[in-house]
């Protein structure tokens, strides 16, 4: 029982966060403090940290389109998706991301990160058990702390694993999330086989596709339709409009009868601003070269492959390129964040993940593959990274 | 026990979804059913439904800023404002929201509906109390539920109840947690009371000015600034840029410590694509109109208490005009749509809020005042409002 004292020994104003400072120390000493770093409007240095694969977020076309849109829409939707904020600019995104995906429906919401919580905790509740990969992403692993469901997180890339939770669940109703792209190391969920394992225990299938649309599936039309899932009854797809669309937003795309629920339930779509007319016509512009030029997602890859051999034959531990992402490991966060800047410093921008930002506790850089990316540029990156690496890191 | 049972009785994939059939029609059955409707670019209706306060969404140097901003910085931030999604654009509009309301410094989210979850979620904690308003936005209740604090919800406007709650609380650490103006009825939180309370018990106050940014305090600086609570160390605010300010995003202010403590750990700001260039400078532009035109917070009370003082003389059950909203009870879910949608075919726009959008459970129609409504439209609103009402609505 920590009940405060008598009035005396109440925490003055002034006081009452200092614990922050506190935990701000422990942050320090463990090398694990943020700083933003924001950037000018000309890109200075060689990129390999965005998630902009298809360079489409300064297209002139996508760009283009965002501010006319402004200029005809307004800046804001000026209220939530029910009431003020549904433009015909919204269901037109809907409508060609549904068709584009191959799912009956798609519902945007204003981030990938609030489609996830509305996906997750719609499509579960206290009747429900989840079983979801350990390593998803940290909104979906919010969604399922909202859910009230049984949540079972099982080990890495393991249909075995997903298979003996669901066998022992104790709820009737089952929902399997996953990345289909995992967003620390790229790394691939073996989609059929979860579906498969699905199947067997009567569950529905959740996977967030962020970093497989516009890079994987036929002309990109992402993971779930490359693994022939996309117009599947039991499967439901979120994906972000922040990665390869080049704007900002999210969704989620399945049979009509989940959009529609998540419509009358989700509360992360219901309670929050429908997204801004700019970044839903950029989306759609950028949805609309994706189909002009089906040949983009195939560039991402080839350059993913290219810095992934060329690091990985220079000796360092490189994660498999099966999507955009490429991950380095890194001796620990100190020597990561060192690292990460001494390749700023030289001209290249690499990602730097450390705890809490991975979920096995391994700092990392972290570099994105884009699809306007010349054969220079992976030359020029490969030769920073290798001349900027820290003791211990081969 | 529910486990499933044999092989042979497992739900085919077709049916896996079919309790969402079950659950819609128990909504249809309660006239629960939402309907999206897109709108086109022209206003063809009077508008008292959305939350674009001050008129600035469309504005021509707002909407304008919004397109400048996507053409010379991209359609969208490219990644976590950790990595390449901070740009100068967002530190400036930082810089200016802390110095508009009087803060030590701000940290710009990609919604406010994020701002809350990360602003409830990591100054509390499982070391934590929480006391909370019982009207709270869902988007704080989501934050209170991820937050893993011991979490109670007293009586709505009631500083007794939360000096009870405190006082009996188990944790030394608390924070008290409540929307300025309600987003519902436009009541007013007695922040200045909530504030002595906390301070009797050492709690910390974190105040939701979504509905007060632009309209209360002096030109405009919101409900906390009025109540002279801004710049206070045990003080911390969260404001959408998506009412008032015309945009999309959100924002938490308040001392450095807390705004340090969110870049490090709030996992709805870490693992969340940065706010589109185009919604940051649309902000910061219509921050700086609110600045050089502090009359308009003054004309958008005097319309809503206009409408207010109207349809309470024509027998309505209005809420106070404390800020923009008013509200006006209707009999029922199925009356309210019913005469929101009279409403609309006679060229006026409100709201309709029903369960579970309502806290109490009373349906209403929400109307929302706008610096740019002239004296006719509020004569046209009272008399289509009036004309449509139901039966029993007075
Ligand atoms: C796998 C994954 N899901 C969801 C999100 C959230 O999307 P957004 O940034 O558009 O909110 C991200 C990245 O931010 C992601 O990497
Ligand atoms: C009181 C309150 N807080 C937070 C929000 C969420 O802000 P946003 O819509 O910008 O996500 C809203 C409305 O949407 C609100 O009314």
């Amino acid at each position: 029982m920590n009940a405060p004292g008598p009035a005396t020994t109440v925490t003055p104003p002034e006081q009452v966060f200092d614990w922050l400072d506190a935990e701000a120390d422990r942050r320090a000493e463990a090398g694990l403090v943020r700083r933003l770093r924001p950037r000018g409007p000309e890109a200075r240095e060689l990129d390999l940290a965005g998630n902009d694969y298809l360079g489409l977020a300064r297209d002139k076309r996508v760009a283009g389109a965002a501010a006319a849109a402004a200029l005809r829409w307004g800046a804001g939707s000026t209220g939530s998706r029910l009431v003020t904020g549904s433009t015909e600019l919204h269901a037109e995104l809907e409508h060609q991301l549904a068709r584009f995906c191959g799912t009956q429906a798609a519902l945007v919401f204003s981030s990938g990160f609030t489609a996830n919580l509305g996906a997750v905790t719609t499509l579960s509740g206290a009747e429900s058990a989840i079983v979801t990969d350990k390593y998803i992403h940290a909104s979906l692993i919010e969604g399922c702390r909202l859910s009230r469901a049984d949540v079972a997180a099982v080990a890495h890339r393991d249909p075995a694993a997903v298979a003996h939770a669901l066998a022992t669940r104790r709820k009737r109703r089952a929902l399997v999330v996953t990345d289909s792209v995992f967003s620390v190391d790229g790394d691939l969920a073996p989609l059929g086989e979860l579906s498969r394992v699905c199947r067997e225990h009567g569950a529905a299938l959740l996977v967030d596709d962020a970093h497989g649309l516009g890079v994987l599936g036929a002309g990109g039309r992402g993971a779930v339709h490359e693994a022939g899932l996309s117009g599947e009854p039991d499967v439901v797809t979120t994906i972000t409009l922040s990665k390869s669309l080049g704007a900002q937003g999210g969704a989620v795309l399945g049979p009509r009868r989940v959009i529609k629920h998540l419509v009358d339930t989700a509360r992360s779509f219901i309670f929050d601003t429908g997204l801004a007319p700019a970044s839903a016509a950029a989306a759609l512009t950028a949805l609309g070269v994706l189909r002009d030029e089906p040949e983009l997602p195939g560039r991402v890859l080839g350059t993913a492959r290219a810095l992934a051999e060329r690091l990985g034959a220079a000796g360092f531990t490189v994660s498999s390129p099966d999507g955009a992402v490429v991950s380095v490991h890194a001796p620990g966060p100190d020597e990561a964040v060192a690292w990460a800047a001494r390749c700023a410093e030289h001209g290249v921008r690499v990602g730097c993940f450390r705890p809490p930002s991975v979920p096995d506790g391994v700092s990392r850089l972290r570099l994105t593959a884009r699809a306007d990316l010349a054969e220079s540029d992976v030359d020029r990156a490969v030769q920073v990274i290798t001349d900027a690496a820290p003791p211990g890191a081969r």
